[in-house]
């Protein structure tokens, strides 16, 4: 169930078809769960275009809001705007392994890594699921990274999967959502999709866009947990522009409330599937596009309600999840069923 | 009149006895607005606190949320984290006079500098109000700049003064807002004051705190203008924690209904009135104070707070102005007038 | 006489034929000097390229070593990577005034500025020529900017001109200086040049790339002054990759003996006259082109030897002032002459 | 064998009684060297101070001089100015391993981590040993991390040694260096120290201080590999004055002949071992203590000349490896006794 389903919407814009991070042409999101015992955990993919990516790169930009985060890659995004992995989200304690797993599914597509070429940087983020997980017990493997991978289509499950499954937002159960909008260039529709890994906000903040507080009940900790953020789009834009498109992200978070917390590592990593990048280059010099910056305005609309829209799509999706000590969270769509019955 | 005056509020923390910066204890604010034929601008001082700044500096920081500006002396701050003179705020095509000004200003108060000692920063932050104002004229002096500081006092003017004579904001009237809020530390009351030089947001994106969407019937143009918000408090923090706390000011902008606009340079320069810094030290080391990093949520609280609720007082206070061609932009007073009439 | 005269050179790229930031076409230089009693001063102008540049911008990035500086429109050039006036270089107190005759002598080219188009970003850099100069008088008017603008050409002067008039270095008379390094692309001669104003490094410090230490012996001060180092190509690259260049700049200056001192203001202001940018634009996107990353080294081993080479040629050329009480400074070409002969 | 043990001397400063980062009181160094058949690589540890770093964290500071690497933890780094687990170098792909390593060891010092408590966030920098190591054999192990932390102390092995052992620099045989420089402070002796991963710079750039040219005859490649810089002092500094002493250590690098190749990941992560932070505060401010900037010029200098050095006593220090297929590296100490001879 998706946010639109409680007859509320986010914003002015158009959504795409899926209103996923998937309308942007060969996105593909994968998860696998990790549940058992004390366990609520798991590993979301996030597949930017088919292919061999490391022979292929895309145009890559990252925007820290809040550096409260363990994420791995990120240096080497902010400074050759690249990427040559997919992108893999999972809980604070599963970065090392996730990137492991990289490394290990890198050279087995390009056995020359580390040899006769450069070695490769691994993108994998992380949210803090200490909550309703025993993180401790650092269940995440690389077969579950690889899983995740090669499960990765263009469906995207949303709330408590993958990396999503034990994560907290605004009190409620969070996890994983996703949306887009539609932006017309020459005629034609082109796409900026977000995939949200919601771990953050303090219970009773949340806001929402018709203005009502939406308050579980929950004792208000500090705003600890985190929000990974993954934007995709179709539009050509350069390394700086789509810097600027990521930080837009960050208002769609504050909307609902949050003010990027201390304890928070609010990130967001964006990729545009214009603008490859070949690792071996025979010329000196390669053509490019870009959008006009007059219609910035749009992509950074855009990435503010998306985000906005992807968190909430996280909260309705969400369902009930049973933690250590039989921590658990209460649905946001519960609340808002019984907001609409009363 | 205020926000407050029609019985709304921003967010959940209490204001300071005047809702004012000038809360933090020592801060004082004066305006000169220059008014005459098509011109309608001003300038907007922010005197820190009493006395010799530039033999007393403040510890300091700034972040730009987007760099679409003009403003002077910002790269010193952010290197060395200091502020060493007063604030001006003005048109876009004032800075250069003001910066002159400051530069005299200070060499008055310290026949040394440049001579026996360094030169001084002058920080001059600057919106666009070409639209209510003939800022081809360039009308406004160094005298003008001078006789701000001198005006300074407590009690600060909101609305179409000072450098706010001109501004816009989504579409309604803008111009000088401000707003505090209370932080309890060790038992005692602190407080965090924000003004704003409020010229910014597209017509009919303005989003009020209780969801209703406020539209001026204006044609919505592209999100040009510009916010810059000047930040003040009395707690004891440093350089890299005064950063963050700035950043935060943008959470405010964004829960209007503002993304940040391509073309409009949103600015935020804080200062707190702690741990100031003397320009000659024969010591090697001094002693500072800071806040533990777990209160920093309520001050990410309060600039949020404070930011959103100046923009709002802003608007509320701006009176009428006629500028070139017979243009005027509408009261948000008004339109709140309106609805509560309806 | 620049440094090569001295049948010394630095590193192991090519220069271009004049040695020159304008060996790389259509960039011009003109200086106008000011001196009346103890005033030693003057303005620099650099003219990335002829015709309206607010209506066909350039690709611009700016790289901040030591923020200790008090120059204009950074902020704006960092968000948007682009430069729409000519460059001015003064004397620290000069930048107000600049900044003024920049927004003149862009209104004069477009009536639309501030009315029915956006405000225009002044560009202008200083160093601090307090020692040999009167800054105090703030000596530079409006006229003298739109002089040294007037007068740019092809052929640059070096030394005590210009806003190099007053300025110190390693405890030598410095000033302005240029040099450049030819990179092969496709067969065809490319060139990256670099102007200098160099006013920094203390005295004692200068190291030689033959390693030799030149010692004015002046009492040792702390490391003051500033640098300004502008850097044009005609390589086709992006803002990211123009930032990477300009920051290599750095590493020229480190090779010379200094560390980025406190108290100086090492800025780098890089442009290609590639990748033009129109004002307005009726089109959504724009195509460009972008060196290949696998050349990127070449490019920063220019920009590091042309920014050494650079602060020599100022060196060596920089004629005897003589400032307020009779200060002044020997010169690094009696140095170099004394070292021959004995 | 040091750079000194050749009669050569970088820089002014005096040098600290063990000339590295050690004479930083409780900086404990220790290495595990990994070599098998092909493999040459392994772990140094470095202990910024003895006891629970969770519970009582360092102020610290990193600076990217070129993000082409894949280190971990220096976003939260830069974001919260701490340090909370020592520091790990090791080759590109033994990342993954070392933070999982890092988060097993703070879990077994702090129970709550993940529970009761935040997560940790494990710092752990790399540079590609791939020319004299098979990095794809993923060797390292959570135990030789483990295994490097406990054999730490305050004698450092330099050379080809942990990290260290697979690495190069221009094109001579790399690995791990340190060096110290003195800064009296209130009549007493304070350090700042340095330890490098050298494994950067183009075969043929070297730059020796007295302004020799060291050649080791091998083809010159593209400039790869990176440099990892790790700075420690007792001098009382915040994150602010830290991160600026950190960039003074690319100058370091710079006057050696090198300009941050494309290619190299340069990173510093510096720390002080003064202003402590406790995990747990249940105050609300804290006293720190911080250098007067007027003070600032002599830690530049000191990273500067300490960086330089450590880089020339790696090289001096390294001793023969053979990597895959034969390959091996010369040694710069015969190519300095070779001078030497003739």
């Amino acid at each position: 169930a998706g946010f639109r389903d409680f007859d509320l919407k986010v914003g002015t814009m158009s959504m795409g078809p899926r209103n996923a991070i998937t309308d942007v042409a060969g996105v593909q999101v994968g998860h696998v769960t990790v549940q058992a015992g004390d366990i609520n955990t798991g590993v979301t993919a996030i597949i930017p275009q088919p292919g061999n990516l490391f022979q292929n790169k895309l145009t890559a930009a990252v925007e820290v809001i809040n550096g409260f985060g363990k994420s791995a890659g990120l240096v080497q995004v902010a400074e050759l705007g690249t990427l040559e992995t997919p992108i893999l989200l999972t809980n604070t304690f599963g970065v090392g392994t996730c990137v492991n797993a990289l490394i290990r599914y890198g050279i087995a597509e390009n056995p020359d890594i580390g040899r006769k070429t450069s070695t490769l940087n691994a993108v994998v983020c992380e949210c803090n699921d200490g909550v309703l997980s025993d993180i401790q017990a650092m269940a995440v493997t690389e077969a579950d990274a690889l899983a995740a991978i090669a499960s990765a289509g263009s469906e995207v499950a949303e709330g408590s999967v993958g990396a999503g499954t034990g994560m907290v937002c605004f009190g409620f159960k969070g996890g994983i959502g996703t949306a887009s909008r539609v932006i017309r260039l020459a005629g034609e529709a082109r796409h900026l999709g977000v995939l949200v890994l919601a771990n953050f906000g303090r219970a009773g903040d949340l806001i929402l866009p018709d203005g009502r507080r939406a308050d579980p009940k929950q004792p208000p900790q500090s705003e600890k947990g985190s929000i990974i953020i993954v934007l995709a789009t179709d539009v050509a834009v350069d390394h700086r522009q789509l810097q600027r498109i990521c930080r837009r992200a960050g208002a769609g978070i504050a909307r609902l409330g949050a003010f990027w917390g201390h304890g928070s590592g609010d990130i967001v990593l964006g990729f545009t599937t214009a603008n490859r990048i070949a690792h071996h280059l025979d010329v000196d010099t390669v053509a490019m596009e870009r959008l006009s910056d007059h219609r910035m305005d749009e992509m950074f609309r855009a990435a503010c309600e998306a985000a906005e829209e992807a968190i909430l799509n996280a909260l309705c999706a969400a369902t009930a999840v049973q933690g250590p000590g039989g921590a658990s969270r209460p649905l946001f769509a519960d609340w808002l069923k019984a907001q609409r019955a009363s």
